[in-house]
This record gives C-alpha cells, sequence and structure tokens, in this order.
C-alpha cells in the first residue's frame, strides 16, 4: 500500500514521488471535492505527474471520484476528487485509568467500529493482552467490511519514549519503562502481523482528533487541553505534535498559577492541576479530599443550583482562563479545544476560563483565538490516536 | 546562486535537486569537517548524487573542502567537507528604540563587518534610510572583500505580518502598518538589486544568533528571552521561529506571574514585566517609577553591596524562574538562552532564575534543560537577523 509506514524511504526517485503522494492527499483531505486541474494549481506539480499519482491513489483506496461536473469554461469536465472512506481503516486505542477503548474508523475519521472494557492498571502485559484483543475485534470488523487497515496507535496517560513505542512512566498506571509497543504487537498475534504499533501520550493523541479529523482542520497552533482529574496539554505546530525535548511538553497541570497555593502531587506549589483539575473542583465543593466528585456529580448539583458548586467551578474556570491566557501569550495558538470530563461543563466552568482569557488576551494584543468544545467526548483519545496514523502517513 | 532565495521551486526535479542540496549543507553546517561518504550514510543519498551536488556547493562558494586525511582503512582518502567562511556573506539589522546596528558576517557567523548609529524613533522612513545606508556601507565593505551577498534581514521590536515585510505595530517605536521591507529596499537603491529584505521580530532575531550560529547549534526547542526593558521570547522549534497564528507567539512578557500585583503597562495585573523588567528592578530600588535605572548603574550598585540592588535583582530572578518554569513545562525546551541587558547580571538574577526553575522542574520530572547566556551581547539581534537569512536558505 502507497504510504503505508510513514517511513520516507531515503533514495530520491521514490522519495520525491512519496513527498508528491503525501502533498496530494493533504490538499484533497483540506479540500474536498477539488479537481485535478486545482491539485495541479495547488501543489505546483505538472499535469502528467498529478495524472499517474492520483490514479495510483484511486487504485489504492486513497481516493474517490465523485461524479463529474460540466464547468461553464469551455465545458470542459471537472471530476471531484475526495478521500475515499471505504476502503482504508485505521485503529486507535486508547489505555484510560478505568477503561480501555478502541476505535475502527475510516480516512474521514467516521467511527465504523467501537469497543470498550473495564480496565484494573497493573501488569502491563495484562493491559496489553486486554487492549489488543479490543483491537483484533476492531480489525476484524474493519476487514469484515473489505477494508485495508493502515495501521494502529495506542494512547496512554504517561510520558512516552522517543521510540514512539515505550512508555517512559505513567503514574496514574504505576507504569514504569514499559515497552508496550511490543507488548500490544505480540499480543495481537498473526491476525494483524505486518501492522505497526505507535504509542503517544493520551492528551497528545486527544489534540490529533480535533486537528485531522475536526471541522476547523489544521487550523495551529492547535492546543488541546485535557481537563479531569489531571491537566494536560497536546500541541499542534507545523501539522506535528510537539514532543519537547524529553518528551514533556504539554505538562501544563504544573504550571504555577497560584503562588501562595495549596501543595501540589508534584510536590511544588500551586499548580494548574491544585486549582482546576477534578479533585480541586470537588474540594472547594465538599472541603474534602475524598471521595472525588463525579462530573455527573457536580452536574447535578449546578442543576439543584448549588452555590458551593457554582462557585467551585467558576473559580476553577478562571484559573484555566489565566493558564490559556499564559498558553496563548506563548505560543499563540489558533484554537484551544477543551476535552476530558469537566468540558462538559459548559457553564459556569468553560465560559468563566473562556471571559478571563478574552477580556485579559484582548486588551491590548490582536488575537484571535477560538476556543472549542472537544465534539468526539469519550472517544477523542482512542480517535485521535486512530487519526495519528493517518496523519504521520501523510506529513514529511 | 543555488539556495538563494528559500523559495522553493515548484516543479519535481528542481524541488527535489534543492531539497537535496538543502540537507547537504544542513549536516556539514551541523558536522563540519564530515567527509562525502559520511554525507551518503547520513542523508540516504547516493554516492553519484552527493558527488554532483557537493561538487556544485564548492563551485557556487557554499562549501569548501580540508586538506585530504588517510585513513586507516585500506588507506582510503578522507577529504573534510565545511561551510565555506570566505565567500558568501549575509546582512542583518537591528532597528532599536535608540540604535541602529548592522552586521555583516559570513556563513560561520563570524562578524566581518559592524557598524551602528544612534536612531530616535519617528518616520520609520528616515529610519529605513538611516539603517539602508549602514546596509549599504556593510554590504560594500563584503563586496570589496570579494564575497557574493546571499541576503539581509531586518529585526524590529515589534509585530510581524506574515508577509515578512511589514510591521504591524512596534509601540516603542511609534510605528503601525509600517511596509519596512519596502522602504528599506527602495532607500537600498541600486547598489543592493536583487537582493530581498526580510524583516522580523527582535526577539525572534536574536533567537536565532544563537540556534543558527551558537555552539549548541541545532539544539531545539530553543526559547530566547529578551531580558531589559521588556520582556519577549523567541522559540525555535523544528528549525523554525514560531510565530504563532496572528504573529503573536512569544509575548511571555505578559504571562501573568502575580495575580494581585502591579498593573501592567497593557492594562493587565502582574504580567511578567512588572516583575522582571529592568523597569521593575529599578523601582524596587528606588522606589520610584523614573528614571529607570541602566543595567550598569545596577551592577555598580551591587558591586558596592547594595542591599535593595541585591533583594531586587533576586526577586526579579525568582520570577524570571517561574516564567522558565510555565514556558518549560509547556513546551519542554532543550536549552533556554538569556539575552538583553539584564542577562549580563548574573548573580543574583540569573542564578536566582536558573535555581528556581531547576528546584521546581527537577522535583518530579526528568527535564535536562540547559540554560545560556546569549553570546553575541549587543550584536545579537542584527546578527541573527542575518543568520535568518542563512537559516531560511538550507530550511524546506
Amino acid at each position: 500500500m502507497v504510504l503505508r509506514d510513514g517511513v520516507p524511504t531515503a533514495s530520491g526517485q521514490a522519495l520525491l514521488k512519496r513527498l508528491n503522494l503525501m502533498t496530494i492527499v493533504r490538499l484533497i483531505k483540506d479540500h474536498p471535492g477539488i479537481s485535478r486541474a486545482e491539485v495541479v494549481e495547488r501543489s505546483g506539480l505538472t499535469k502528467s505527474t498529478i495524472s499517474v499519482l492520483v490514479q495510483e491513489l484511486l487504485d489504492e483506496g486513497w481516493l474517490v471520484e465523485g461524479a463529474s461536473l460540466v464547468t461553464s469554461d469551455v465545458g470542459r469536465r471537472r471530476t471531484p476528487l475526495s478521500l475515499d472512506g471505504t476502503r482504508i481503516g485505521l485503529l486507535g486505542a486508547e489505555i484510560g485509568v478505568d477503561t480501555l477503548r478502541v476505535v475502527a474508523c475510516n480516512l474521514l475519521g467516521e467511527i465504523l467500529d467501537a469497543r470498550s472494557a473495564p480496565h484494573e492498571p497493573g501488569d502491563p502485559a495484562t493491559t496489553a493482552r486486554a487492549v489488543a484483543k479490543l483491537l483484533v475485534e476492531s480489525h476484524d470488523a474493519l476487514i469484515g467490511r473489505r477494508y485495508g487497515v493502515l495501521g494502529m496507535a495506542v494512547g496512554v496517560p504517561g510520558v512516552i519514549e522517543d521510540d514512539g513505542s515505550s512508555v517512559r512512566f505513567a503514574p496514574n498506571l504505576g507504569w514504569q519503562d514499559v515497552a508496550l509497543g511490543t507488548l500490544v504487537r505480540t499480543a495481537l498475534g498473526r491476525k494483524c502481523r505486518g501492522l505497526s504499533v505507535a504509542v503517544l501520550n493520551d492528551a497528545r493523541a486527544a489534540a490529533f482528533s480535533q486537528y485531522v479529523f475536526g471541522a476547523e482542520r489544521h487550523l495551529e497552533p492547535l492546543v488541546y487541553l485535557s481537563l479531569g482529574m489531571s491537566i494536560g496539554a497536546g500541541v499542534v505546530v507545523g501539522g506535528r505534535l510537539q514532543v519537547g525535548h524529553n518528551g514533556l511538553a504539554g505538562q501544563v497541570g504544573h504550571v504555577i498559577l497560584d503562588p501562595t497555593g495549596r501543595q501540589c502531587s508534584c510536590g511544588r506549589k500551586g499548580c494548574a492541576e491544585t486549582v482546576i483539575s477534578q479533585r480541586a473542583v470537588s474540594l472547594l465543593v465538599t472541603g474534602k479530599e475524598t471521595p472525588v466528585l463525579a462530573v455527573a456529580e457536580l452536574t447535578q448539583r449546578l442543576r439543584r443550583g448549588d452555590a458551593a458548586a457554582q462557585e467551585a467551578l467558576a473559580r476553577a474556570g478562571h484559573h484555566l482562563g489565566v493558564l490559556m491566557l499564559a498558553i496563548g501569550n506563548t505560543l499563540n495558538p489558533a484554537v484551544f479545544v477543551l476535552g476530558g470530563p469537566l468540558a462538559q461543563i459548559g457553564d459556569p466552568f468553560v465560559i468563566t476560563a473562556i471571559e478571563t482569557m478574552r477580556a485579559e488576551l484582548g486588551r491590548f494584543d490582536h488575537h484571535d483565538v477560538a476556543v472549542q468544545i472537544c465534539r468526539f467526548g469519550q472517544n477523542a483519545c482512542a480517535l485521535g490516536a486512530a487519526g495519528s496514523v493517518l496523519q504521520n502517513a501523510i506529513t514529511a
């Protein structure tokens, strides 16, 4: 399959062809329905090159032609090209603290199969087998529908090694130095032979769901904020998730927002997690460390007009706004995508955050930043992991 | 001249050749003294391609061969390749609030000519003529030494339009919507015909001085912090300066560090500039808004053992450390480069900042971030602008 592995071939001609194929797929992904002539115009490649490569992509299941349209100018036919949603499938998984999720989707990000299973963190090999079981089921569902599978990726709440395959540490899973890619590949068995298994951080994977498949595709810099028990970020710049020098980019939960504030689990004082996370909100509402109130419970209390919940979420929202301001001033993103359970609480949490940020950012600059709630809900991480397979295949 | 303009040629073969030339120059820039065989190995390009392209780069003045070495293995000759410091020149300028600076340098960043003139901000055309005068002088100095000139760039304390040529606003110069590139090009006259004039933000230009010519070349993400009357940052990721969605990336002077703090000139409270800048330090020392103490004066007071200066700079340094922590947690940079006048005050300002950041970053993560004082002093911005010309020519 062309563009299969995301690994550029080194030799000149093959590399050039690969880059050209990537360019064509990206153009058609961003502008569904454009014609060969428009691809020629936008890519700067010759008509004959486009003709040959588009045919190859049609043959391989990447593209599909729509019904020809006769355009006004001298009656020439114009055949719209789009990504083919019926032949190439992508697999993505999330290893969450209490749930495993797997989705299979097509090149358009339409979910074809979704599975989940409860999860109790412990032995990594056990988790790998459980997630592999779901992946094989979704893989078989794709094959049953005559899809070819491009690849798979797994999102994990932790820091991933540069190899894109091992977990350095995942405190909430209790993992350290786990060769997860290998464990999952082994557990997949023969059926999925030849398919690569990439591993990526969960917030970064979720960032990709919106970047690759969201309505405002390819708007960047894109900052995805994961808002729940912990606070993390995925940053997309130049079509790539930013990992930083030690794989630690996006640890915005430990930006200090309140220097005189509470002690964080990391040992510092007043980290974003101590004032924004679900735990922080719960503590403000109940005055107790445990149990941590579920988001459903917080929502119910808001509905009942509970003043403590109202005030706690407005306060957390204000701090989120200040965090977004710090990130906004550093990176000047085009869009913030808010995901994770807390992002479902629009009023007063998200609303206060947006108001705080806009009031401050708008004061003398010309920032024009969109804020969106991630539309993929609980599937964001698994779907984004699947999206990363596509993105890596079409990004040099 | 090959690789002249930084604008990729669109057609397939030319594009491929250009990318390959860029790859070779980057490899040899990063590994001075490597041989053709090592270039083959590291680039994945064929021996014959390397042979042809290296010859072209030798002919065009990009590369120079050193004396051949006989290596141990079967007596083969190994000719070291390096960037040629004698044939291609770069020009960079800084439009500062009180000084104009121009440098001419070679591909190694060695300064061949440096000029400056006092500057009083006012009419942009007058400034453009004054900076063009210096540029022409340095240009002629290069030509007189038989250098070819690759291009020129100008750093400005303001927000630059996406076109890389116009200034959107530069509050400290009192400018708004100035087509600076065109003004400078016009003022340059016939002598520099055909040379492009790029315009970039001054902190971003200074970031490039270290990224392109510094000892730890191409370490990234690189965050340059400009520390003086204002606080700004230049962020290099993926070989590119990050400009953000509206050209506003790096406005870290307005990250809020002290929510209950003093009013900033921007209208917010407790921005980084209110606690780190020269103005903030001066106010802490003298208790008065004006005059703002010069860095030389602060240094003298420290030498005299002035407790107020000592404490003010330690406090500002602590806040700088917290700002670096916020940026560190967001971007996980490989290196912070501290520039601008305040960066010259090592103890207690820079030392306190580094200690604060390291104590916090090291607490539970594995951040390994270097901190450097920019080694180019007052030439950082102009030299970095020159460096951007080289960087743009060799980055796809």
